[in-house]
């Protein structure tokens, strides 16, 4: 990250969330909080605007925070370790490496190429089948990042496919146009459907805290009409902001049939893998109803793909990013969930209702929303804002008078689709940006458009949608 | 592992666990156990008993038991999970990490060629110097297979540099004498200390079940001299058992002062290290009086190098194995501490006790130590021998009269050194066993006297000292 000579110093950088922390926990404790939630908050604050300003990654700031916590006696260590073996994060775990499976088998990509076929005739059909494809696969990849690393490869594809390539100026439209579909997919599939992102089931999990119980089957209900909608007009959106220059692409169909061809039929891997995702796709959809534990389900399949050798063990040996991931979530989660039961969450959002206390519901609806989308600007990962903020301006909205299951599930799904507003807002992000078919100012631009558009039809249809079969 | 082709069927013996299962579950429940404690011993010995004949890997045999236990309502999805968030287990994956930064920065060469710089001048003296270094560095390696991976490399040179060579039959036996004192070694500093292996943070939660009390310092104190006995005079058995032909290195020391001299003076890095790895031992062993959580501060440790980049990001991305021992770890030590707290623990107990009950108290002490020592045979892995059979041989001893801190540490203890009774007995065996410079019989018979010996050695010097000072 840093040149290798800028190691030796503590940066003035690093010191900010120090002085802060220093500076709030030895200032005066507000009233109508305890030491300890006051002390927490110093330590959480700090960790997460250590990561804001980039002077910590998240994962050497969730664990000096959470360390922090633990010595200075402010958690105690049962609760500060307490989200190591919760159901969600273990979820995200378990998900990034069945995801893997996905990928390695092939399956992932004949999912992909068979939409191709069917839609890839024009650019524009191009962009429509990443955004189908995406969304098709989404259920079965609660990780986005491991989905981006799918789609990636065959956009790439598609893109050099196309004799587009990022060094000519005339000819990178077309790849940059796909390359933004995919991030774009990425962030509505994953408003589409609980599993479809890690930020989902701990999104989930927070709302639960609140009263509002979200399962598989009515998050996509609720979800389904406005991300549709998105699904449906984004391409052709971004079509226009972001004109491809070539508009026919008559060879892509019989390229991925020709693909299809060299894949041959279902190889032994695919099978096996089609089938413990059908089996777990089904078993999410009925955990509600039968009770099943989510987590297990997930371990159970994970279980059967090693045991069946589609996963070797030297897969999950690659896999040191998903222990990190691991690391700082279970931490950050602790964290964040006492604070919040230390009574931080609702003494911030009884300020904050106050604030807003002449206003109507739907007015403070409204301005809830687009400043929890707006702060997404600070943050460089979904999951991280999600823990931060999401149970405040639940519990604020909650008091401003908004429906909770309006002002919840608003807020589950701007935490999905406000990825694209910068390259940095989503990890899923990051290969995409790092094509060179866009540039930063482009990504901005699109992102910015992107969240806006995503931002209104949440708000002009989901909002009657959520209130109308969400209650 | 297998051939490519044999992954197409499933094996009979990936059967022989399930039809296991199965038999326990639909056969008669003893009296005196619920219906739910004798379905989780059924998932949990077919585990076990998958592990044992190769069946399936540790990992998957563990998430195919974890998720089936849950799935069929034996379990509460709580307590099955409970291990992620279990201190010790903790413990186990955060040293893991921290110790890498032993090794990248040098500091762990740096302290062994300074042993090898003074013990280095003769074959026997080397033995030595392994033995001496690898008891040093042990408290700051939670980890011995980290550990070894500082030796081996070490331990190499030395070889090669005594023009030692595994094809060469005359040349090849200073190597193995010097890989089987790496070995030997990591066992007996394994016993020393209770920060020098994985398995023991462990085994003290699971004597801490039966009231036994153990700290960082009353495990040194206890294990200091039948240890130091054993560091005393093994070198010298394996000396005289496994002549290594050569007997005289004077050029050792020598080369060790070269190696020294090029490294030159401590870098940044290791003096960053240096002080951490200080700074956790020193909390590690006050942690007892100043109750600091032991995870806690490791937690911090890794913290501080990833903050001062001694670590970087990417050293933690290489670290999947790490995140399987962590799986497979949680899991099992789920799975094992409900079957305690189900009772089927002392239940087994109670029934072993009847059939030694005649014996006196010091007979059974004896009979049951050789028996846990020997049963090390069956499996491939330390931890999970803790986790299957220290609680129920450490109940059956306590019932059979035994005084239970005499049977805690000496169970504590054998451990750790009946690790090198197989070659795959424990993981950090596995890199020297590969090495080339010994057979597989010549593996299995030092193996064998090894243990015997460390056996003898606690049995007849540590247990007159454990009762004087342990109780």
């Amino acid at each position: 990250m840093n040149a290798p000579d800028s190691r030796d110093q503590i940066t003035a950088r690093q010191m900010v969330p120090v002085i802060l922390a220093i500076g709030i926990w030895f200032s005066p404790i507000p009233e109508g909080l305890t030491a300890d939630a006051w002390h927490l908050f110093a330590i959480f604050v700090s960790a997460i605007l250590a990561v804001i300003i980039n002077a910590f990654p998240l994962l050497t700031s969730a664990l000096l925070a959470g360390s922090a916590a633990v010595l200075t006696d402010t958690l105690d260590p049962a609760k500060a370790f307490a989200g190591f073996a919760n159901p969600s994060v273990l979820l995200v775990v378990v998900a990034f490496l069945v995801a893997q499976a996905v990928v390695q088998c092939g399956l992932g990509r004949r999912i992909s190429l068979h939409v191709v076929e069917r839609f890839g005739k024009s650019t524009l059909g191009l962009g429509y089948s990443i955004f189908i494809t995406d969304a098709l696969i989404a259920p079965g990849f609660p990780s986005n990042t491991s989905r981006g690393g799918v789609l990636y490869p065959i956009i790439l594809a598609l893109a050099q496919g196309s004799g587009s390539v990022p060094d000519d100026e005339g000819r990178r439209r077309l790849g940059g146009f796909l390359m933004f579909c995919g991030m774009a997919s990425l962030s509505v599939s994953s408003a589409l459907w609980l599993t479809a992102t890690s930020a989902n089931p701990i999104g989930v999990s927070l709302v639960a805290e609140q009263g509002l119980r979200v399962n598989f089957g009515s998050w996509l209900l609720v979800a389904s009409v406005p991300a549709l909608v998105v699904i449906g007009l984004l391409p052709l959106m971004l079509y226009r902001l972001f004109p491809p220059g070539v508009t026919d692409t008559p060879d892509a169909p019989q390229a991925a049939r020709e693909a299809l061809r060299s894949m041959g039929s279902l190889s032994r891997d695919e099978w096996i893998t089609a089938v413990v995702f059908g089996s777990m796709v089904c078993a999410w959809i009925l955990g509600g109803a039968f009770n099943l534990s989510l987590t297990a389900v997930a371990i159970a399949g994970l279980g059967t793909l090693l045991a069946t050798r589609v996963l070797a063990l030297r897969d999950i040996h690659e896999q040191g990013g998903t222990l990190a991931t691991f690391l700082w979530l279970a931490v950050l989660f602790a964290l964040s969930g006492q604070l919040n039961e230390m009574g931080f969450m609702s003494y911030v959002g009884e300020r904050l209702a106050l604030l807003l206390g002449d206003l109507s519901w739907p007015v403070a609806y409204v301005v809830l929303l687009l400043l929890y989308v707006l702060l997404h600007y600070l943050f460089v990962s979904q999951s991280a804002q999600v823990l931060a903020l999401l149970g405040v301006f639940l519990d604020v909205g909650v008091q401003a008078g908004v429906p909770v299951h309006l002002m919840g599930f608003a807020l589950l799904f701007a935490s999905s689709y406000f990825s694209t507003l910068t390259p940095q807002g989503g990890s899923q992000n990051i290969i995409f940006a790092a094509s060179g078919y866009l540039t930063q100012r482009e990504l901005y631009r699109l992102g910015l458009l992107t969240t806006v558009f995503c931002t209104l039809v949440f708000l002009g249809i989901g909002t009657p949608w959520i209130l109308w079969v969400g209650g």
